[in-house]
């Protein structure tokens, strides 16, 4: 196979993320540029073009592709921001196919965020040797990619994959997206501040919020996974509740989907192997019988750089 | 396009439905024998054959292209029924393919019922005009079917679209699966029936149970729609209850799948708009509000012929 190159920049609330992705997934000329999103749409795009730039006038050696973008939001297909980017203020309605395409001159693919890691998990990462993934990547909130025969299901508005929004609790509590019980809820950092809330309102002792500082607001994810880990009772029961809901979630998502690989990506899948058991667990007494010992839940294999590789490859798409 | 012909062969509990379909969705020939599922395998085997070497018999002058069968239960890619067809016992295990190819001598396509139902919806039916489409099939249970650009969808073990098992509520009634909550547990005739129970258990003198002979087992998913649209108490408090987690799995498959267009088959879906409406106004409550008013829910266009036309759709796939 000749070797391509693609740039890749995922657009996010703090920085902009750029890499030079090769047809076989080996990435190089990693860097972020602040976004600058309290600045506004101009500033945003420029800091955009600024960063596709220096490695377009670094790498005049090199013939590239294209360039993928990620953004937060709903898509749609001739490259705008529709809707859903909130944490950006004024991006929704930026045609960033156009502006990107006119200044360097490449042809420039614009997806998602989330599903355009998936589709970098599913060409080069953790789904390399699967056909059909599901990709969950934890944040603020929880997006989710879908990937069918090594390409991205984008369903009719391009909306498909809203994992975040399922409601795995009719009766649970408010989500930001206006309903109860949505998996969000539970699954994200979002969620998890929310369930510490609730847990520890009775409790102004807890060991967890000693080691925050005496600051229940400064309780991480990071922080409530590693005394999961060492038995800490207030963590187990954030930590089970958490997994319990996405355990009945991963159940839809097997019963619906059938998937070869679920992969998990962001900020709590740092947890690794104890986060994978215990989703697992609570799948298992969700799904249907015949999927006992039968799924197969991977975390991202690029981690923190999941989401650039994953705006790189939709070049290759 | 050349005219071209297929048999379909649609195996029930009680019934095989058979027909004649050309390409371009034309259904000739339908009849139907009776399945003999209590005298075991050989049997449903031998009225298999004799449906299908009926048709081929009486129309030499046809060039049949294939044979579809469509079987209750998981079917393998080799056309072998691997689990879940336990209402006809002894079923579990047969290849249907390598019987029917030899005897018949032509090629055979072996699906799930549901599955096959889809297909034929998806490429002649309601669902004609669109690429991605999901299918409930209303029956005892609750069956699915997913297809994406106009082929169906099956996953890694054949078992995608199980919808009737995903968890609407977890702490809902107990499903034969052996879960809490499934959406089959409120939205088929076994979970309409247990709705009757538990609503009508301290209303002997229900108006339904009257109308059903005083025989509240004999109250039927159409009784039920009957009085609903007469507005009797009893029934909108059985039917809503069942249109609620209803609306909640069709918001589930529309944050997902964001498809073209969601099918109702079966007997519940006779019901026809009165339903439509039912679930559309619980799934806006609970699908992203981008979905208000976008959400396109059809009837079956073959009603009670859809799951044979599906089978005879399979050699066209």
């Amino acid at each position: 196979m000749k070797k391509e190159y693609a740039i890749g920049a995922d657009i996010g609330g703090t920085n902009i993320q750029f890499c030079i992705l090769d047809n076989y997934g080996n990435i190089s000329e990693f860097f972020t540029l602040p976004t600058e999103a309290d600045k506004g749409r101009k500033h945003i795009l420029k800091n955009l073009y600024r960063g596709a730039n220096e490695i377009l006038s670094k790498n005049k050696h090199l013939k590239f592709k294209g360039i993928g973008v990620g953004s937060p939001g709903l898509i749609n297909i001739s490259g705008k921001v529709v809707t859903g980017a909130e944490n950006l203020p004024g991006w929704n309605g930026t045609n960033i196919k156009k502006f990107l395409e006119k200044k360097a001159g490449l042809p420039v693919y614009v997806e998602n965020d989330v599903t355009a890691l998936a589709l970098g998990e599913a060409k080069f990462g953790a789904g390399k040797n699967y056909n059909n993934i599901i990709c969950l990547a934890f944040g603020t909130g929880l997006g989710g990619g879908i990937v069918i025969n090594k390409k991205i299901y984008r369903g009719k508005y391009g909306y498909a994959g809203e994992f975040g929004h399922i409601v795995v609790n009719p009766n649970g509590p408010k989500c930001s997206c206006g309903n109860k019980g949505c998996l969000e809820t539970y699954a994200s950092t979002v969620g998890l501040k929310r369930i510490v809330r609730e847990k520890l309102k009775n409790k102004k002792n807890s060991k967890l919020i000693k080691l925050a500082d005496n600051n229940i607001k400064k309780i991480t994810p990071k922080l409530l996974f590693d005394e999961y880990k060492k038995k800490n009772k207030d963590a187990v029961e954030i930590i089970n509740e958490m997994g319990y809901y996405l355990g009945i979630g991963i159940s839809i998502f097997t019963n619906i989907f059938d998937p070869d690989i679920i992969i998990l990506a962001g900020g709590i899948s740092k947890a690794g192997n104890p986060l994978i058991d215990l989703i697992l667990k609570y799948s298992y007494t969700h799904a249907l019988k015949f999927y006992k010992d039968k799924i197969n839940i991977k975390i991202s294999k690029f981690k923190d750089k999941a989401g650039v590789i994953g705006t790189a490859s939709l070049v290759f798409e």
